[in-house]
Parts: structure tokens; sequence; C-alpha cells
């Protein structure tokens, strides 16, 4: 990090910190019951600070929250850059926020740095949105790593819910590993895809496409409408080709013009269809608590590996150890299981 | 299991045991390293040995076959049941024998356990590669766990490549994990379908098509030969959908008839394809120390995660909070940051 921008960075903090230190977890949690943007805003920056003076009143407040928590419809949304992510939530918010749903748009972006202004950007992309009453937008945290910027959303998830916002949508940029993390902690996973020429699922990474419940063909609009009935064709084969889902939902591909906000009838049509058939089935409620589930043994294994690996006292054996194992002289598994019992002792 | 099956189970045990106990690791290795079969098969039976004394043995065995552990092709094979597995190993493997290559067969079969006969049932599956003396054919391991399985076939790589084996050929049925635990052990990885009517790809598990370096239309013999050749295409243009592997390979696909031997040419040449090309660019070593390090870590996962789970003091704590974390009551990162520290203090 450069020099101006460490220091735009720590006055970021500082003002950050002043605005947290200036309330109470209890005056934070009255504002956010209430559903004030002020205090939900104000909550997330605590939730998201790094400072270890701040976890206390962190955990306090999401326990607090984790208690009025309503229900809402958490969506996940990836696609690989310019194929107009933004653009598609900005329409589909304002679609949703007019039929008087409370809209709250959060964003997994791990390659999202102050440096990059991205904390402003992200904003701005949404102009409508910002300034809609109903609808609530974050930039995706900063972060050292991709788990702690979702484990953030993740979090920030349940003070939304507690503001009484009924449908999250969770952006994030279609590379590494973040759609993963998003997929875990959404109810339906969203795929964005722009109609091109040949290869339509070229450029995906491997899996992406096995997460959808749903795939829209972006800017289905002027031109492109002939191309993207082509592409909608390819990917409904693709589709097909994959066995079904667990929940037995079927996944589908749509087109929408977020210019022409054609196709947002049919988005949300296919979103009310899964909601009603996972939560008839019990599906929506069974696959949440297996999230937590899961977020918690992650959780334990990360956390026990991180205290293994900093461990002082093993941090000579460890080297040597990677350094045998790449020459094949010991067993992965025997030295795992003597680095373990000397840990514990 | 069954009081006869329990019984037959420990006399097996005790044979094996007795077995173990008439020979030392010293008589083992230099057995091993000859070549010899009975000294790999009881070096195979301690490293598969559950028997804590047994444990420092098999550890010492391992340690001294990774010193003379000659490089040899690792090659996984996997494909729903039905589709001719042992069949094809039973061809293909004595094709590679006959060309005086020396080979391997091993197992991860998550469904074989003594009471099924299937220790007994694979070898006599493939009558003539065990009578081959170019072979060498040893049934999936019993175990508790697939990954107590998978981690003894991992290891008895290492020991058949002491003993001078140059192809391990590593079967796995197509269900549940197995496939990427095989997946994580071997060079490359053969998926094996049969030409069947419509949907060729339905009935495979998520994630293992875009596993396999190369799949193999099985039967492909009589009034077949047409359906496969159709089951080729379907097949060449799914796998075409995908990104491109890492290492810069593209998967194939092949037709082979295991009854008429047809075919058996073609797979071979592509595996020497494959291991020329990975060989020299340096893929093959380093996808190979990458899976070494990722057993490490997964060993060392599971070791952690095993004495945290087992530990006494924890077992109110665990059950309440995973209580608290289907109601929704506490947050899946905080409870198991605070268990964490409960256990290492």
């Amino acid at each position: 990090m450069l020099a101006i921008e460490k220091n735009r960075a720590s006055q970021i903090q500082n003002i950050k910190s002043k605005r947290i230190e200036k309330v109470s977890v209890d005056e934070l949690f009255d504002g956010i019951s209430k559903g004030q943007y002020p205090e939900l805003a104000k909550g997330i920056t605590l939730i998201e600070s790094t400072r270890p003076e701040d976890f206390e009143m962190a955990n306090l407040l999401l326990t607090k929250c984790l208690s009025i928590q309503n229900s809402s419809l958490r969506i996940g949304i990836t696609g690989v850059p310019g194929v107009g992510k933004s653009t598609f939530i900005e329409s589909f918010g304002s679609y949703l926020t007019k039929m008087g749903k409370k809209v709250a748009v959060l964003a997994v972006d791990p390659t999202s740095s102050i440096s990059k202004g991205s904390i402003l950007g992200d904003k701005t992309r949404m102009e409508a949105l910002v300034k809609d009453p109903n609808a609530f937008v974050r930039p995706s945290p900063a972060g050292d790593s991709l788990g702690g910027v979702s484990r953030k959303t993740r979090e920030s998830i349940v003070l939304c819910e507690a503001a009484g916002f009924e449908i999250i949508l969770i952006e994030t940029v279609g590379v590494g590993q973040s759609e993963t993390l998003v997929h875990s902690m959404v109810d339906f996973f969203l795929l964005l895809k722009l109609a091109g020429a040949g290869d339509e699922l070229q450029g995906i990474k491997r899996g992406i496409i096995e997460m959808a419940d749903a795939i829209i063909i972006n800017k289905a609009d002027g031109d492109n409408v002939k191309k993207a009935k082509l592409a909608k064709t390819e990917f409904a084969r693709a589709l097909h080709l994959y066995p079904p889902k667990e929940n037995g939902w079927i996944p589908t591909v749509l087109m929408v013009s977020s210019i022409e906000s054609s196709g947002l009838n049919d988005v949300w049509s296919l979103l009310k269809k899964f909601f009603e058939e996972s939560e008839g089935n019990g599906h929506l409620s069974k696959n949440r608590f297996e999230q937590n589930r899961k977020w918690f043994e992650q959780n334990l294994e990360n956390e026990l590996k991180f205290r293994f690996f900093k461990n002082p006292h093993l941090q000579k054996d460890i080297a040597e150890t990677l350094l045998k194992i790449e020459k094949n002289e010991v067993s992965p598994f025997h030295s795992a299981k003597l680095l373990v019992k000397k840990f514990l002792k």
C-alpha cells in the first residue's frame, strides 16, 4: 500500500471508530429493530471492524439481532465483470421496491479494496437504489481474506433481516472462491451471462453452472435478442445434462434486459415459485440449518488451523515437514498426526 | 453386523495379525524392494491394520518405502456400477503386462465390506490379472470411514511403487465422495461410461465429468457401436463446454470394447501423450507435490477436528451450540471461536 493510501485507510478507520463509539449496542439494536438506516449502517461497520476491542460489542449486537431476525429471501448474484450485475441489481431492486418490498444489497467482492475506491464505486453504480427509501445498499467490506469478507457479509445479512429487509441481494464477482462462499449463504443462486458468440460456457469457473438455480441472459435487447435466444437454448441444453438438484429444483434459463427492464417479471415469478416450493417441502429451512452448521464447522476448522499454524513452537517443525513432504521423505498422514500431537501437548 | 460376520471378521483380523507378526519391518522392506509379492501383500496388510500397536511398524515401513519409491503412472478409474470397470481393468491391465509393464490394481470402494464378500469378490472378477506374474491385484481395504479407506490406498501406492510397479490403476465406484479422494491421489483420471439412450450425462455425480482427463465409452461392440459413437459425440460436446484445465490438458473421449480388446491402443497412446506432456512441462511433479501437501493439510484438519470433537470436556458445549445454531440463537462464527478457545485452554 502506498503511504497516501495507508493514510486514507487509517483516516477511514478513524472515522468508522468514532462513529461506533458514539452509540451503545442497545442504541444500535433499537435503531436496527425499527428499520432505521443510520443504525443499520453503523451496526454493519461495527461487525466489519477489525479492532479486537469491537469484537465483543459486535457479538452482542449480533446475538440481539438473531433474536428478532425476520425471514427473508437471500439471493446470490454472480457473473463475470462486464456482464451487467450492477445494472441488473439496480433495475431488479427497483422493480421489487416498487412492489413495496424492502431490499438490501450486499457484496462479496474479493477484488475490492480501499485503494481501488470501490467502497464508493459500487454505490455510485446503483444511483436509483441508493436514493430509494425501500433499499439499503452496502458495498463490499474491506478485508484481508476472502473468508473474512464473506463472514462479515454473512453477519450483515442477520442485521439487515433484523431491520426488516425482506429480500437480500448478494453480489459477487465470478472469480475464484467467492461464488462458493456466497452460494453457502443464500437460498437461491443466480448466474448472469451475456449472449456471446460461440462457446457460451467458456470463461465461467468450473462448478459455477452447477451451483446456479437460474441462469439469466442479460442485455437481451436490441440487436442482442437473437443471440440471447440462441444462448438461452444452449444453456438450457447444458443444464439439462446435469443431474437434478437435491431439493428437486430444476434450474431455468431466463432472458432479461436491465435497460429495457424486460424479463424482470419472469425472474420474480421464478423466485416466488422457488420459495413457495422450498418453503412448502421444508427444503428452505433445512438448507439454512445445514448452511449454518457448515459455517460453524468451517470456522471451527479455520480457527483450529489458524491457532496451529501460528503456534510459535511449531514453526520450525512445520517448515521441515513440508520440505520432507515435497521430497517424498515422509508420509503426509503420519507427519500431520505427529505435529498435532505436539501442538496439543 | 451379524454374529457370524463378526466372527468371520475377527478370524480374518487374527489371520492377518499372525501373518504380520511373523516378519519384521526389515524383512518386509527387503522383500518389497525386490518386488516380491508376498511381502508386498503383507506390507499392505500392515498398513491397513487398525491395531494401534501396528501403527509404528507401518510408519517405519512406509518411510523406508518412500526412500526407494519409483516413479509410476497413477491412474484413477471410475464409473457407475455395471459400466464394466473390472472388465476394463482386466483387459487394459493384461494389455499393459503383455507390453512388459508391471501393473498394480488397488481399489477405493466405499460400499465394500467383509459381509458383502467383496474382499474376494474383486479378485475373482479379474481372473487373468490375478494369475498374471506382472500384475498385483489388491481389493479395497475394509474401513470405518471413506477417508480411512482412501488413506490406506494412498499409502499402498507407495508400497507398490517401492516394489517396482510402473502403472497403478485405482478403481472406485462412482458414488459419493470417493472419486474426489481418488482424484486427489492420481495423475490421470478416467471416467467409464456406457452408450445409453438419451441423457448421457445423467446419473453421474456433479463434478465428476469436470475431474475426468478422459471419458471412455465402454462396451463399444456389436450392436452398441452406433450408440457408442453418438455418445462419444455428445460427451465431446459436453467436455468442450468446460473451461480448459490448469495443466492445459484437453480431456478426450475414446471408445473401448473390453471384450473385443479394441480401443486399448488408443487409451495407452493417450496416457503416454499425457505423461510425456505433463512430465515435460513439470505439471506432473507439481501436481504430486500439491496432492501431498493437500493430504497433509487435510489430515491435519481431520486430526484437529477429531481431537476437538472427541474431547470429553466439550461434549455438552458442542451439543448445546449446535442446538442454538439450529434455532438461530448464536452466530456460527463466534460460537466456533469460543469453543476452540475452551479446547486449547
